[in-house]
């Protein structure tokens, strides 16, 4: 059920990205997931994560990817609110640890079923996270998002496949926006394009905005739960490829977070703090 | 028996990448190959690529990837001239095509062996094709490699793992060489990694070298042979991210090989002109 909610999703995001259809098409994908959910077994991991407890949902021995258990809500009522907001335009009406709730809930609940309903499929929950993501930017934005732009070339006309990119107009920043479940080594290709748009339309034109779900690793034999960061490389990356202006993470890892504190300084923040800062960073503040 | 000679060849590598009897194991390995596959049927395919022909080896039912049929060779012969060759560090004396021929013998027909012995193994011949390259650099350039380098960092230490670089020694090139058995959109990271390594050290200090076998890709339905490319994007790679100074591909792809004509020029050669220009290339001519 929640399988085919998701395809009526898709279709209607694949229509517009920003649409009101899409967005009653969420709710009903997001609560769907959690009645689904609330007839599995909630198995508790073993947290090697300070500060965080996790579990999985466990059907016939399968167990789903690990679940942050201050963050997951087995009610919808914080789905309704969240979805009521955002139909609305009012999202900053919710605190910020509410929205970053009610959104892991979405997508990790959606997550988890398809963890239980099919076998090794890692691109489902990828692509619905991507969508995800992009309808709640597009909506807070108010634009429709691209996924290539012209590059400047002198012989012959040129064009760049990108990540989703939000133009706000003239004078305004435009927001380069990745979407990533998880980064491992793959992260580099992230700063890698941003160094192109900085390249091509120069520095400070794209707002380099990166959205992560979370870095937990489930080890199956002992069922510890991980965190799998580089923080080093990060460093590296926005020394000497280019410098992301946020990192948004529904569950934040706590080897990232200390970014905030060192140099070169990383802003990395729950994804719930886009909404509030949305106004400021297109301000350029 | 290939796999066993394989896994021979890795365990001399992991003590030396340079040494003889990693050599000799790696020979030993390419002849195991040839006479495991003498004894497979070739099935011709149809191809799509302009001035090639390939086929693939089959064996109960199962297709290797595709072979170039003017590149691979049937015999031993040239294999073992090869060795020889490397072995007395006067690989020049051969013609920059037997060397390239030599080499896609030993690569693709391990890889072909491992089609037919293993399902979905696609770890395994990029290993091996990683291991390979390196130890044709190190013997030809007398140095052992590194895989990280420390970066410079005024409060803490910090260092970068890194592909495979030799260092020639003071006032001389260093080669930073990622081995790809093929590249697709992942190639982006050679380019980032060039430019951390540009942006520590300065330019021109790193010598980029990306080493790859094909970009040929097997339609299993119709048995077509297509070249997958994305010409345009390393163009934006070279010019906004950081320049690569030589690509060597053991089968070189079309569209790539037109790179040599088009600005930015990116040099794109066959593998075994390496070794002849490897000289000049240490001179930074």
């Amino acid at each position: 059920m929640p399988i085919t909610l998701y395809q009526d999703f898709v279709a209607e995001f694949n229509k517009s990205r920003m649409s009101d259809a899409a967005t009653a098409r969420l709710a009903a994908l997001g609560e769907a997931s959690l009645t689904y959910l609330s007839g599995r077994d909630q198995r508790d991991l073993i947290s090697r994560v300070q500060g965080k407890s996790y579990f999985s949902f466990e059907e016939n021995g399968k167990l789903t990817r690990p679940v942050n258990a201050d963050l997951f809500q087995n009610t919808s009522d914080g789905i309704g609110r969240f979805v009521d907001a955002l139909r609305e335009v009012r999202v900053t009406d919710l605190p910020p640890e509410e929205i970053t709730r009610a959104c892991y809930t979405i997508a990790m609940g959606f997550s988890c079923v398809v963890d239980l309903k099919k076998q090794g499929d890692q691109k489902t929950p990828g692509t619905f996270f991507e969508y995800f993501v992009c309808h709640l930017f597009a909506r807070q934005l108010g634009i429709e998002p691209k996924t290539r732009i012209d590059v400047l070339n002198l012989d012959r006309p040129a064009s760049l496949p990108t990540d989703w990119i939000f133009d706000l107009g003239v004078d305004q920043p435009k927001f380069h926006l990745p979407v990533k479940t998880s980064t491992r080594e793959r992260v580099i290709q992230v700063w890698a394009h941003q160094r192109v748009l900085d390249g091509v339309y120069g520095h400070g034109r794209f707002l380099g905005t990166l959205a992560c779900l979370a870095e937990t690793k489930l080890g199956h034999r002992k069922l510890e739960v991980v965190e799998i960061c580089l923080p080093g490389q990060w460093r590296i990356y926005q020394l000497f490829i280019a410098q992301m202006h946020r990192v948004y993470y529904l569950d934040v890892p706590n080897a990232y977070e200390r970014l905030n504190h060192v140099f070169p300084r990383i802003r990395v923040r729950p994804f719930g703090e886009f909404f509030h800062e949305a106004q400021d960073l297109c301000a350029m503040a």
